[in-house]
Protein backbone atom coordinates (compact mmCIF):
# COMPACT_ATOMS: atom_id res chain seq x y z
CA UNK A 1 0.00 0.00 0.00
CA UNK A 2 3.02 2.33 0.61
CA UNK A 3 4.76 2.01 -2.31
CA UNK A 4 1.36 2.73 -4.28
CA UNK A 5 1.21 5.80 -1.74
CA UNK A 6 4.49 6.72 -3.12
CA UNK A 7 3.42 6.92 -6.25
CA UNK A 8 6.56 5.02 -7.32
CA UNK A 9 5.40 3.55 -10.58
CA UNK A 10 4.58 7.51 -11.85
CA UNK A 11 6.94 8.24 -14.62
CA UNK A 12 8.23 11.54 -12.54
CA UNK A 13 8.61 13.87 -16.11
CA UNK A 14 5.82 12.67 -17.93
CA UNK A 15 3.03 14.44 -16.16
CA UNK A 16 4.71 17.94 -15.98
CA UNK A 17 6.15 20.22 -13.32
CA UNK A 18 5.74 19.36 -9.76
CA UNK A 19 5.24 21.82 -7.27
CA UNK A 20 8.05 21.61 -3.69
CA UNK A 21 6.62 23.57 -1.07
CA UNK A 22 9.92 23.80 0.85
CA UNK A 23 10.10 23.43 4.86
CA UNK A 24 13.69 24.60 6.53
CA UNK A 25 17.28 22.39 6.73
CA UNK A 26 19.29 21.94 3.31
CA UNK A 27 16.84 18.51 1.60
CA UNK A 28 14.78 20.97 -0.32
CA UNK A 29 17.10 21.68 -2.38
CA UNK A 30 18.75 18.35 -2.54
CA UNK A 31 15.58 16.72 -3.56
CA UNK A 32 15.30 19.43 -6.13
CA UNK A 33 18.97 19.14 -8.19
CA UNK A 34 17.91 15.20 -7.72
CA UNK A 35 14.79 16.20 -9.33
CA UNK A 36 16.34 18.30 -11.95
CA UNK A 37 18.87 15.90 -12.50
CA UNK A 38 16.31 12.97 -13.69
CA UNK A 39 14.85 15.65 -16.26
CA UNK A 40 11.74 16.62 -13.83
CA UNK A 41 10.57 19.97 -14.07
CA UNK A 42 10.22 21.69 -10.66
CA UNK A 43 9.18 25.02 -8.76
CA UNK A 44 10.06 25.40 -4.92
CA UNK A 45 7.79 27.22 -3.28
CA UNK A 46 9.20 28.25 0.10
CA UNK A 47 7.75 29.26 3.10
CA UNK A 48 8.44 32.36 4.67
CA UNK A 49 10.75 32.22 7.52
CA UNK A 50 10.99 28.37 7.45
CA UNK A 51 12.77 27.76 3.91
CA UNK A 52 16.16 29.16 3.14
CA UNK A 53 17.33 30.94 0.59
CA UNK A 54 19.57 28.43 -0.83
CA UNK A 55 15.98 27.70 -2.72
CA UNK A 56 16.43 30.60 -5.23
CA UNK A 57 18.69 28.33 -6.82
CA UNK A 58 16.03 26.63 -8.46
CA UNK A 59 12.45 28.53 -9.85
CA UNK A 60 11.02 29.12 -6.83
CA UNK A 61 8.06 31.28 -5.17
CA UNK A 62 7.46 32.43 -1.74
CA UNK A 63 4.56 31.73 0.17
CA UNK A 64 3.29 32.17 3.90
CA UNK A 65 2.48 29.14 6.16
CA UNK A 66 -1.28 29.54 6.04
CA UNK A 67 -1.72 31.01 2.59
CA UNK A 68 -3.79 28.51 1.23
CA UNK A 69 -5.61 30.22 -1.22
CA UNK A 70 -2.70 32.22 -2.66
CA UNK A 71 -0.77 28.60 -3.16
CA UNK A 72 -3.96 26.86 -4.69
CA UNK A 73 -3.87 30.01 -7.17
CA UNK A 74 -0.53 30.12 -7.75
CA UNK A 75 -0.45 26.53 -8.90
CA UNK A 76 -3.65 26.74 -10.50
CA UNK A 77 -1.85 30.06 -12.59
CA UNK A 78 1.13 27.43 -13.50
CA UNK A 79 -1.22 24.53 -14.35
CA UNK A 80 0.77 22.72 -12.02
CA UNK A 81 -1.34 19.36 -10.79
CA UNK A 82 1.58 17.86 -8.30
CA UNK A 83 2.82 18.61 -5.32
CA UNK A 84 5.97 17.70 -3.02
CA UNK A 85 6.03 18.63 0.46
CA UNK A 86 10.07 18.61 1.60
CA UNK A 87 12.04 19.73 4.70
CA UNK A 88 11.18 20.19 8.07
CA UNK A 89 8.04 21.61 9.79
CA UNK A 90 7.75 22.02 13.15
CA UNK A 91 4.29 21.84 14.83
CA UNK A 92 3.74 25.81 14.12
CA UNK A 93 2.50 27.88 16.28
CA UNK A 94 -0.79 29.15 15.66
CA UNK A 95 0.29 32.80 16.29
CA UNK A 96 2.98 32.34 13.68
CA UNK A 97 0.08 31.33 11.04
CA UNK A 98 -0.69 33.80 8.19
CA UNK A 99 -4.01 32.78 7.11
CA UNK A 100 -5.34 33.81 4.40
CA UNK A 101 -9.29 33.65 3.23
CA UNK A 102 -8.13 30.12 1.42
CA UNK A 103 -6.84 28.97 4.33
CA UNK A 104 -10.17 30.06 6.79
CA UNK A 105 -13.09 28.82 4.74
CA UNK A 106 -10.84 25.54 5.27
CA UNK A 107 -10.64 25.88 9.30
CA UNK A 108 -12.82 23.47 10.19
CA UNK A 109 -10.61 20.63 8.33
CA UNK A 110 -7.80 22.29 9.40
CA UNK A 111 -8.69 22.15 13.34
CA UNK A 112 -9.73 18.90 12.63
CA UNK A 113 -5.98 17.51 11.68
CA UNK A 114 -4.06 19.49 14.68
CA UNK A 115 -6.12 16.81 16.94
CA UNK A 116 -3.97 13.94 18.00
CA UNK A 117 -0.31 12.69 16.77
CA UNK A 118 1.71 14.69 13.96
CA UNK A 119 0.79 11.65 11.75
CA UNK A 120 -2.39 13.08 11.82
CA UNK A 121 -1.98 16.17 11.42
CA UNK A 122 -0.06 15.57 8.46
CA UNK A 123 -2.97 13.19 7.17
CA UNK A 124 -5.49 16.34 7.76
CA UNK A 125 -3.00 18.64 5.84
CA UNK A 126 -2.58 15.89 2.73
CA UNK A 127 -6.23 15.80 2.16
CA UNK A 128 -6.68 19.70 2.37
CA UNK A 129 -4.81 19.21 -0.83
CA UNK A 130 -6.19 16.30 -2.05
CA UNK A 131 -9.65 17.63 -2.18
CA UNK A 132 -8.61 20.43 -4.64
CA UNK A 133 -7.24 18.09 -6.85
CA UNK A 134 -3.64 18.10 -6.54
CA UNK A 135 -1.67 14.92 -6.76
CA UNK A 136 0.82 14.71 -3.52
CA UNK A 137 3.77 12.59 -4.42
CA UNK A 138 6.47 11.91 -2.38
CA UNK A 139 10.62 12.36 -1.91
CA UNK A 140 10.78 8.56 -2.67
CA UNK A 141 9.07 9.32 -6.68
CA UNK A 142 11.28 12.68 -7.34
CA UNK A 143 14.43 11.53 -5.86
CA UNK A 144 14.89 7.75 -5.05
CA UNK A 145 18.56 7.59 -4.80
CA UNK A 146 18.44 9.53 -1.06
CA UNK A 147 16.73 6.43 0.49
CA UNK A 148 18.96 3.54 2.06
CA UNK A 149 18.31 0.96 0.00
CA UNK A 150 18.31 -2.38 0.88
CA UNK A 151 21.92 -4.41 2.12
CA UNK A 152 24.67 -2.35 3.59
CA UNK A 153 24.82 1.28 2.51
CA UNK A 154 28.33 2.11 4.55
CA UNK A 155 30.48 0.63 7.20
CA UNK A 156 31.18 -2.89 8.49
CA UNK A 157 28.32 -5.45 8.34
CA UNK A 158 26.86 -5.57 11.37
CA UNK A 159 27.34 -9.13 13.71
CA UNK A 160 24.40 -11.34 14.51
CA UNK A 161 23.83 -9.62 18.00
CA UNK A 162 23.94 -5.96 15.64
CA UNK A 163 21.25 -7.81 13.48
CA UNK A 164 19.10 -9.32 16.10
CA UNK A 165 18.78 -5.80 18.02
CA UNK A 166 17.73 -4.31 14.84
CA UNK A 167 15.29 -6.82 14.28
CA UNK A 168 14.17 -6.37 17.45
CA UNK A 169 13.67 -3.06 17.45
CA UNK A 170 11.79 -3.43 14.35
CA UNK A 171 8.91 -5.88 16.53
CA UNK A 172 9.39 -2.72 19.15
CA UNK A 173 8.45 0.14 16.85
CA UNK A 174 5.91 -2.32 15.23
CA UNK A 175 3.97 -2.61 18.13
CA UNK A 176 4.32 1.32 18.66
CA UNK A 177 2.56 2.18 15.46
CA UNK A 178 -0.77 2.16 16.83
CA UNK A 179 0.04 5.11 18.93
CA UNK A 180 1.20 7.65 16.32
CA UNK A 181 4.45 8.22 18.32
CA UNK A 182 8.44 7.73 17.84
CA UNK A 183 9.46 6.07 14.51
CA UNK A 184 13.07 5.20 16.68
CA UNK A 185 14.45 3.40 19.69
CA UNK A 186 17.81 2.19 20.74
CA UNK A 187 18.38 -1.45 21.17
CA UNK A 188 21.25 -3.09 23.28
CA UNK A 189 21.89 -6.66 23.50
CA UNK A 190 18.13 -7.20 23.33
CA UNK A 191 17.27 -4.84 25.82
CA UNK A 192 15.59 -1.60 25.28
CA UNK A 193 17.62 1.43 25.96
CA UNK A 194 15.53 3.77 24.71
CA UNK A 195 11.81 5.08 22.84
CA UNK A 196 11.34 8.06 21.14
CA UNK A 197 8.25 10.11 21.40
CA UNK A 198 7.96 13.82 21.30
CA UNK A 199 12.13 14.51 22.10
CA UNK A 200 12.80 13.30 18.56
CA UNK A 201 16.13 10.93 17.13
CA UNK A 202 18.95 13.90 18.69
CA UNK A 203 17.41 14.29 21.64
CA UNK A 204 16.87 10.19 22.07
CA UNK A 205 20.53 9.74 21.72
CA UNK A 206 22.10 12.19 23.75
CA UNK A 207 19.89 10.62 26.66
CA UNK A 208 21.56 7.27 25.90
CA UNK A 209 24.80 8.61 26.03
CA UNK A 210 23.63 10.07 29.06
CA UNK A 211 22.65 7.09 30.49
CA UNK A 212 25.98 5.64 29.65
CA UNK A 213 28.06 8.48 31.02
CA UNK A 214 26.14 8.17 34.36
CA UNK A 215 26.39 4.27 34.46
CA UNK A 216 22.99 3.86 34.52
CA UNK A 217 23.30 1.81 31.50
CA UNK A 218 25.99 0.13 32.01
CA UNK A 219 28.08 -1.30 28.78
CA UNK A 220 31.85 -1.78 28.07
CA UNK A 221 32.52 -0.30 24.91
CA UNK A 222 30.49 0.17 21.98
CA UNK A 223 27.05 -1.41 21.65
CA UNK A 224 23.46 -1.14 20.68
CA UNK A 225 21.90 0.25 17.46
CA UNK A 226 19.81 2.97 16.09
CA UNK A 227 16.81 1.57 14.48
CA UNK A 228 14.52 3.75 12.52
CA UNK A 229 11.36 3.20 10.45
CA UNK A 230 8.29 4.81 9.62
CA UNK A 231 5.10 3.88 11.53
CA UNK A 232 2.77 1.60 10.37
CA UNK A 233 0.34 3.78 7.89
CA UNK A 234 2.55 6.75 7.86
CA UNK A 235 2.18 8.39 4.55
CA UNK A 236 5.56 8.45 3.23
CA UNK A 237 4.74 10.98 1.32
CA UNK A 238 4.93 13.81 3.59
CA UNK A 239 6.72 11.86 6.27
CA UNK A 240 9.67 10.00 5.63
CA UNK A 241 11.80 8.93 8.19
CA UNK A 242 15.12 10.55 7.99
CA UNK A 243 19.25 10.16 9.48
CA UNK A 244 22.00 12.68 8.67
CA UNK A 245 25.12 13.75 9.47
CA UNK A 246 23.46 14.78 13.35
CA UNK A 247 21.75 11.21 13.81
CA UNK A 248 25.27 9.82 13.34
CA UNK A 249 27.38 12.09 15.81
CA UNK A 250 24.11 11.17 17.80
CA UNK A 251 25.28 7.76 17.17
CA UNK A 252 28.63 8.09 18.16
CA UNK A 253 28.15 10.06 21.31
CA UNK A 254 25.77 7.18 22.43
CA UNK A 255 29.02 4.06 21.55
CA UNK A 256 26.57 2.77 19.35
CA UNK A 257 27.84 0.10 16.64
CA UNK A 258 25.78 1.28 13.61
CA UNK A 259 21.82 2.07 12.26
CA UNK A 260 19.26 -0.43 11.30
CA UNK A 261 16.91 0.99 9.20
CA UNK A 262 13.85 0.38 6.86
CA UNK A 263 15.30 -0.36 2.99
CA UNK A 264 13.52 1.82 0.96
CA UNK A 265 11.70 4.13 3.34
CA UNK A 266 13.79 6.21 5.28
CA UNK A 267 16.04 9.39 3.98
CA UNK A 268 19.63 10.16 3.76
CA UNK A 269 19.83 13.74 4.23
CA UNK A 270 23.28 15.67 3.22
CA UNK A 271 24.55 11.99 1.82
CA UNK A 272 27.83 12.38 0.99
CA UNK A 273 29.33 13.93 4.10
CA UNK A 274 26.96 11.25 6.64
CA UNK A 275 28.40 8.05 4.26
CA UNK A 276 32.21 9.80 4.52
CA UNK A 277 31.39 10.51 8.87
CA UNK A 278 30.24 6.64 9.04
CA UNK A 279 33.28 5.73 7.48
CA UNK A 280 35.51 7.53 9.79
CA UNK A 281 33.68 6.40 12.55
CA UNK A 282 33.11 2.50 11.84
CA UNK A 283 29.55 2.96 11.98
CA UNK A 284 27.19 1.12 9.88
CA UNK A 285 23.80 1.61 8.12
CA UNK A 286 21.70 -0.76 6.96
CA UNK A 287 18.95 -1.35 5.01
CA UNK A 288 16.49 -4.32 6.10
CA UNK A 289 13.07 -5.05 4.65
CA UNK A 290 10.39 -4.57 6.67
CA UNK A 291 7.60 -6.61 6.51
CA UNK A 292 4.54 -4.28 5.53
CA UNK A 293 1.84 -4.93 7.86
CA UNK A 294 -0.65 -1.55 6.74
CA UNK A 295 -2.80 -3.83 3.83
CA UNK B 1 -2.61 -14.97 38.00
CA UNK B 2 -1.04 -11.91 39.15
CA UNK B 3 -3.22 -11.86 42.33
CA UNK B 4 -2.19 -15.99 42.60
CA UNK B 5 1.37 -14.96 42.30
CA UNK B 6 1.03 -11.93 45.14
CA UNK B 7 0.33 -14.37 47.19
CA UNK B 8 -2.46 -12.59 48.44
CA UNK B 9 -4.75 -15.75 49.55
CA UNK B 10 -2.09 -16.21 52.12
CA UNK B 11 -2.82 -14.87 55.68
CA UNK B 12 0.32 -13.20 56.37
CA UNK B 13 1.09 -14.33 60.08
CA UNK B 14 0.30 -18.20 60.01
CA UNK B 15 3.31 -19.27 58.70
CA UNK B 16 6.20 -18.09 60.60
CA UNK B 17 8.77 -15.25 59.86
CA UNK B 18 9.18 -13.76 56.60
CA UNK B 19 12.42 -12.27 55.57
CA UNK B 20 12.96 -9.19 53.76
CA UNK B 21 15.85 -8.50 51.76
CA UNK B 22 16.44 -5.19 51.80
CA UNK B 23 17.72 -2.49 49.07
CA UNK B 24 18.49 0.55 49.15
CA UNK B 25 16.29 3.78 49.70
CA UNK B 26 13.44 4.16 52.65
CA UNK B 27 11.04 1.70 51.51
CA UNK B 28 12.17 -1.70 53.34
CA UNK B 29 11.67 -0.31 56.82
CA UNK B 30 8.10 1.07 55.90
CA UNK B 31 7.42 -2.49 54.64
CA UNK B 32 8.87 -3.50 58.23
CA UNK B 33 6.46 -1.00 59.99
CA UNK B 34 3.31 -1.80 58.66
CA UNK B 35 3.79 -5.98 58.17
CA UNK B 36 5.03 -5.62 62.23
CA UNK B 37 1.78 -4.25 62.60
CA UNK B 38 -0.37 -6.70 61.51
CA UNK B 39 1.27 -9.16 63.31
CA UNK B 40 3.74 -10.38 60.86
CA UNK B 41 7.02 -11.40 62.51
CA UNK B 42 9.85 -10.17 60.17
CA UNK B 43 14.16 -10.64 59.66
CA UNK B 44 15.37 -7.90 57.74
CA UNK B 45 18.40 -8.86 55.38
CA UNK B 46 20.38 -5.86 55.06
CA UNK B 47 22.37 -5.68 51.77
CA UNK B 48 25.53 -4.47 52.62
CA UNK B 49 26.19 -0.76 51.05
CA UNK B 50 23.06 -0.58 49.70
CA UNK B 51 20.78 -0.95 52.31
CA UNK B 52 20.73 1.96 54.73
CA UNK B 53 21.34 2.05 58.54
CA UNK B 54 17.70 2.33 59.67
CA UNK B 55 16.53 -1.23 59.33
CA UNK B 56 18.52 -1.75 62.24
CA UNK B 57 15.63 -0.83 64.10
CA UNK B 58 14.16 -4.25 62.88
CA UNK B 59 15.21 -7.48 63.71
CA UNK B 60 17.88 -7.88 61.13
CA UNK B 61 20.79 -9.36 59.54
CA UNK B 62 23.92 -8.08 56.91
CA UNK B 63 24.99 -10.12 54.26
CA UNK B 64 27.12 -9.19 51.09
CA UNK B 65 25.20 -9.33 47.51
CA UNK B 66 26.32 -12.12 46.19
CA UNK B 67 26.85 -14.08 49.50
CA UNK B 68 23.99 -16.81 48.60
CA UNK B 69 25.34 -19.80 50.09
CA UNK B 70 25.63 -17.56 53.79
CA UNK B 71 22.02 -16.08 52.82
CA UNK B 72 20.41 -19.74 52.58
CA UNK B 73 22.27 -20.98 55.67
CA UNK B 74 20.69 -18.04 57.74
CA UNK B 75 17.63 -18.73 56.80
CA UNK B 76 17.54 -22.28 57.54
CA UNK B 77 19.36 -21.57 60.86
CA UNK B 78 16.36 -19.84 61.99
CA UNK B 79 13.84 -22.07 60.11
CA UNK B 80 12.58 -18.94 57.59
CA UNK B 81 10.55 -20.27 54.79
CA UNK B 82 9.03 -17.22 53.10
CA UNK B 83 11.38 -14.27 51.94
CA UNK B 84 10.56 -11.11 50.02
CA UNK B 85 12.89 -8.43 48.50
CA UNK B 86 11.72 -5.11 48.95
CA UNK B 87 13.66 -1.62 47.90
CA UNK B 88 15.86 -0.64 45.17
CA UNK B 89 18.66 -2.32 43.82
CA UNK B 90 20.42 -0.83 40.64
CA UNK B 91 21.20 -3.59 38.18
CA UNK B 92 24.70 -4.52 40.02
CA UNK B 93 28.31 -4.41 38.13
CA UNK B 94 29.47 -7.70 38.88
CA UNK B 95 32.75 -6.28 40.16
CA UNK B 96 30.86 -5.46 43.26
CA UNK B 97 29.57 -8.54 43.98
CA UNK B 98 31.23 -11.03 46.49
CA UNK B 99 30.26 -14.50 45.48
CA UNK B 100 30.26 -16.73 48.22
CA UNK B 101 30.48 -21.25 46.95
CA UNK B 102 26.74 -20.95 47.44
CA UNK B 103 26.50 -18.47 44.65
CA UNK B 104 29.41 -19.91 42.30
CA UNK B 105 28.01 -23.38 42.29
CA UNK B 106 24.94 -21.35 40.88
CA UNK B 107 26.52 -19.27 37.92
CA UNK B 108 25.26 -21.16 35.03
CA UNK B 109 21.37 -19.57 36.01
CA UNK B 110 22.77 -16.51 37.72
CA UNK B 111 24.67 -15.79 34.41
CA UNK B 112 21.32 -16.80 32.13
CA UNK B 113 19.23 -14.31 33.92
CA UNK B 114 21.25 -11.55 33.46
CA UNK B 115 20.69 -11.59 29.47
CA UNK B 116 17.64 -9.46 28.44
CA UNK B 117 15.96 -6.81 30.62
CA UNK B 118 15.21 -6.09 33.57
CA UNK B 119 12.05 -8.50 34.28
CA UNK B 120 14.14 -11.21 32.81
CA UNK B 121 16.68 -10.91 35.72
CA UNK B 122 14.19 -11.02 38.53
CA UNK B 123 12.59 -13.79 37.32
CA UNK B 124 15.98 -15.69 37.20
CA UNK B 125 16.77 -14.93 40.26
CA UNK B 126 13.29 -15.36 41.92
CA UNK B 127 13.85 -18.96 40.27
CA UNK B 128 16.83 -19.31 42.13
CA UNK B 129 15.21 -18.65 45.49
CA UNK B 130 12.52 -20.81 44.32
CA UNK B 131 14.39 -24.02 43.19
CA UNK B 132 15.59 -23.99 46.90
CA UNK B 133 12.35 -24.36 48.37
CA UNK B 134 11.74 -20.62 49.71
CA UNK B 135 8.60 -18.91 48.81
CA UNK B 136 9.00 -15.71 47.49
CA UNK B 137 5.91 -13.57 48.77
CA UNK B 138 5.48 -9.87 47.66
CA UNK B 139 4.52 -6.26 49.29
CA UNK B 140 1.18 -6.58 48.47
CA UNK B 141 0.57 -9.63 50.70
CA UNK B 142 2.55 -8.16 53.47
CA UNK B 143 1.80 -4.64 53.41
CA UNK B 144 -1.25 -4.20 51.29
CA UNK B 145 -1.67 -0.44 52.56
CA UNK B 146 1.20 0.91 50.83
CA UNK B 147 -0.66 0.41 47.02
CA UNK B 148 -2.69 2.68 45.27
CA UNK B 149 -5.89 1.68 45.38
CA UNK B 150 -8.35 2.20 42.68
CA UNK B 151 -10.47 5.23 42.58
CA UNK B 152 -8.95 8.78 43.91
CA UNK B 153 -6.54 8.68 46.25
CA UNK B 154 -5.96 12.08 46.13
CA UNK B 155 -6.41 15.60 44.35
CA UNK B 156 -9.82 16.47 42.17
CA UNK B 157 -11.17 13.47 40.16
CA UNK B 158 -9.36 13.97 36.52
CA UNK B 159 -11.82 15.33 33.76
CA UNK B 160 -12.62 13.25 30.89
CA UNK B 161 -9.79 14.16 28.91
CA UNK B 162 -7.07 13.48 31.39
CA UNK B 163 -8.84 9.83 32.05
CA UNK B 164 -9.02 9.35 28.23
CA UNK B 165 -5.32 9.91 28.68
CA UNK B 166 -4.75 7.55 31.40
CA UNK B 167 -6.48 4.91 29.25
CA UNK B 168 -4.48 5.79 26.15
CA UNK B 169 -1.41 5.48 28.27
CA UNK B 170 -2.48 2.10 29.11
CA UNK B 171 -2.69 0.45 25.95
CA UNK B 172 0.92 2.48 24.72
CA UNK B 173 2.06 0.46 28.02
CA UNK B 174 0.03 -2.60 27.45
CA UNK B 175 1.72 -2.91 23.41
CA UNK B 176 4.92 -2.33 24.90
CA UNK B 177 4.73 -5.12 27.30
CA UNK B 178 6.17 -7.95 25.34
CA UNK B 179 9.83 -6.12 25.40
CA UNK B 180 10.45 -5.72 28.80
CA UNK B 181 11.06 -2.17 29.12
CA UNK B 182 9.31 1.17 30.02
CA UNK B 183 6.54 0.72 32.84
CA UNK B 184 6.08 4.43 32.32
CA UNK B 185 4.70 6.98 30.04
CA UNK B 186 3.54 10.70 29.43
CA UNK B 187 0.49 11.22 27.60
CA UNK B 188 -1.24 14.84 26.50
CA UNK B 189 -4.72 15.18 24.57
CA UNK B 190 -4.44 12.10 22.94
CA UNK B 191 -0.96 12.03 22.31
CA UNK B 192 2.18 9.93 23.40
CA UNK B 193 4.59 12.79 25.16
CA UNK B 194 7.45 10.65 26.64
CA UNK B 195 7.56 6.54 27.08
CA UNK B 196 10.21 5.84 29.38
CA UNK B 197 12.88 2.67 28.49
CA UNK B 198 16.29 2.17 30.87
CA UNK B 199 16.49 6.28 32.04
CA UNK B 200 13.72 5.45 34.67
CA UNK B 201 10.36 7.36 35.33
CA UNK B 202 12.38 10.72 37.19
CA UNK B 203 14.18 11.36 34.15
CA UNK B 204 11.31 10.58 31.83
CA UNK B 205 9.29 13.57 33.75
CA UNK B 206 12.60 16.00 33.68
CA UNK B 207 12.40 15.50 29.79
CA UNK B 208 8.72 15.92 29.25
CA UNK B 209 9.44 19.22 31.44
CA UNK B 210 12.43 20.07 29.07
CA UNK B 211 10.25 19.44 25.85
CA UNK B 212 7.50 22.00 27.58
CA UNK B 213 10.64 24.61 28.07
CA UNK B 214 12.23 24.48 24.96
CA UNK B 215 8.53 25.05 22.95
CA UNK B 216 9.18 21.68 21.42
CA UNK B 217 5.78 20.22 23.44
CA UNK B 218 3.58 23.40 22.95
CA UNK B 219 0.68 23.25 25.41
CA UNK B 220 -0.52 25.75 27.69
CA UNK B 221 -1.49 25.56 31.02
CA UNK B 222 -1.27 22.20 33.04
CA UNK B 223 -1.72 19.30 30.76
CA UNK B 224 -1.14 15.61 30.53
CA UNK B 225 -0.70 12.53 32.93
CA UNK B 226 1.88 10.38 33.94
CA UNK B 227 0.65 7.01 33.74
CA UNK B 228 2.16 3.67 35.08
CA UNK B 229 1.15 0.39 35.14
CA UNK B 230 3.33 -3.36 35.68
CA UNK B 231 4.69 -5.10 32.54
CA UNK B 232 2.42 -7.91 31.55
CA UNK B 233 3.68 -10.85 33.36
CA UNK B 234 5.47 -8.34 35.27
CA UNK B 235 6.54 -10.66 38.93
CA UNK B 236 4.86 -8.05 41.37
CA UNK B 237 6.44 -10.22 44.33
CA UNK B 238 9.77 -8.61 43.49
CA UNK B 239 8.97 -5.90 41.30
CA UNK B 240 6.26 -3.09 41.70
CA UNK B 241 6.28 -0.39 40.23
CA UNK B 242 6.20 2.53 42.55
CA UNK B 243 5.71 6.76 42.55
CA UNK B 244 6.51 8.98 45.37
CA UNK B 245 7.23 12.44 46.27
CA UNK B 246 10.24 12.61 43.80
CA UNK B 247 8.00 11.13 41.12
CA UNK B 248 5.17 14.05 42.10
CA UNK B 249 8.00 16.84 42.00
CA UNK B 250 8.62 15.75 38.42
CA UNK B 251 5.35 16.20 37.22
CA UNK B 252 4.39 19.32 38.92
CA UNK B 253 7.77 20.74 37.14
CA UNK B 254 6.32 18.68 33.89
CA UNK B 255 3.23 20.40 34.41
CA UNK B 256 1.18 17.48 34.66
CA UNK B 257 -2.39 17.44 35.60
CA UNK B 258 -1.85 13.90 37.78
CA UNK B 259 -0.91 10.60 37.90
CA UNK B 260 -2.82 7.66 36.59
CA UNK B 261 -1.70 3.96 38.04
CA UNK B 262 -3.23 0.36 37.74
CA UNK B 263 -5.21 -0.11 40.73
CA UNK B 264 -3.89 -2.73 43.24
CA UNK B 265 -0.37 -2.91 41.42
CA UNK B 266 1.80 0.18 42.66
CA UNK B 267 3.12 1.38 45.17
CA UNK B 268 3.42 4.51 47.19
CA UNK B 269 6.79 5.28 48.41
CA UNK B 270 6.62 7.93 51.47
CA UNK B 271 3.05 8.08 51.46
CA UNK B 272 1.99 10.74 54.04
CA UNK B 273 4.82 13.00 52.04
CA UNK B 274 3.66 12.01 48.61
CA UNK B 275 -0.45 13.27 49.92
CA UNK B 276 0.43 16.19 51.18
CA UNK B 277 2.82 17.25 48.05
CA UNK B 278 -0.43 16.06 45.63
CA UNK B 279 -2.69 18.23 47.72
CA UNK B 280 -0.18 21.51 47.76
CA UNK B 281 0.22 20.82 44.12
CA UNK B 282 -3.14 20.00 42.87
CA UNK B 283 -2.29 16.83 41.42
CA UNK B 284 -4.45 13.68 40.97
CA UNK B 285 -3.88 10.63 41.81
CA UNK B 286 -6.15 7.86 40.19
CA UNK B 287 -6.52 4.19 40.63
CA UNK B 288 -7.60 2.77 37.75
CA UNK B 289 -8.73 -1.15 37.37
CA UNK B 290 -6.25 -2.62 34.59
CA UNK B 291 -7.37 -5.25 32.58
CA UNK B 292 -5.05 -8.54 33.31
CA UNK B 293 -4.12 -10.17 30.06
CA UNK B 294 -1.73 -11.88 31.93
CA UNK B 295 -3.42 -15.66 31.81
Amino acid sequence: MSDEKAGKGAAASSQGAVAIVCGSGGFPTSVAAEATARGQSILLVGLKGIAGPEIEAFPHEWVHLGEMGGLFKLLETRNIKRIAFVGALKRPDLSDLRLDWGAVKRLPDIARAFKGGDDHILKGILRLFEAEGLEVVGVDALAPALLVDGGLLVGTAPDAQALGDIQFGFSVLTAMAPFDTGQAAVIANNRVIAIEAAEGTDAMLERVAALRASGRWKVKGRAGVLVKIPKKGQDLRVDLPAIGPTTLQGCVKAGLVGVGVAAGRVLVLDREQTLVFARQNNLFIQGIAQESSDS
